[in-house]
């Protein structure tokens, strides 16, 4: 089923399962994606600014975007984004972290001149186990009107 | 070798290798952080607003942060972002293609405070094969400052 634009309400939240990233995930999306030393290597990481091993903070909204695809807030309605503000990387995340998210709807619009669609904007907080907000941001999603 | 603050100058650019999308990791990324039907099924693409099978706009985001850093564009100093304004998912990526990027240097700003660090901002666009622009967004990025 989907859900719809006015199935919303500004104000409304939403948080996902945990996810706990392993040793072994991390160092594989970092070697795909973000190979640099301090994502890659301890001794390179004790070095860093991160002092120990720090995963990429792609691989951070990429578990992100799991969590809430996971989450079912938008239930069968495709999680389409047209783009994301605002993104901060606000504390490292390790190896071994707990990720979970939560999410608060900030805006929905229709579109002008749109019968059939309108944007959902969603504050997004991504939380390690100790409650410290790792990351940020705002996405702007793709979401269906009802039809009439 | 590090690449400080002082050697950016507002207009620079940089363009990055070109690097292919396979079926395989596309499928691969889609179902461990993007699983949803218009990624991972052929059918279900089809009936979406994709209309064929698309990658995740997060696996273009980690595609386009590996073109960064195997540019070289920042030397050793590893490419630290504190985050990412306005990022843009203007058209579909499709397994298959093949992603550049293309950068520009648009501000460079010393903390205030701070002898030793500065941020960049860049102006990243992602390109397909045929020239069409898939995903802008504006990084910023923590770069050393020239020691005194």
């Amino acid at each position: 089923m989907a859900r719809y634009l006015d199935e919303f309400t500004i104000g409304d939240t939403f948080e996902s399962e945990p996810y706990a990233i392993s040793r072994e995930e991390s160092l594989a999306f970092a070697k795909a994606y973000d190979p640099q030393p301090f994502h890659l290597d301890e001794e390179a990481a004790a070095r860093s600014m991160f002092r120990s091993l720090a995963s990429s903070g792609w691989h951070t909204a990429a578990i992100t975007m799991r969590l809430i695809v996971d989450s079912g807030v938008l239930k069968e309605t495709g999680i389409i984004g047209t783009g994301i503000d605002e993104l901060r990387w606000l504390a490292p995340v390790k190896p071994g972290d707990t990720l979970r998210v939560r999410g608060e709807i900030v805006d929905t619009s229709p579109w002008p001149g749109s019968a059939s669609r309108g944007t959902l904007r969603v504050k997004l907080a991504t939380i390690n186990a100790d409650g410290v907000v790792v990351m940020t941001q705002f996405a702007n999603l793709i979401v269906p009107q009802r039809p009439s």
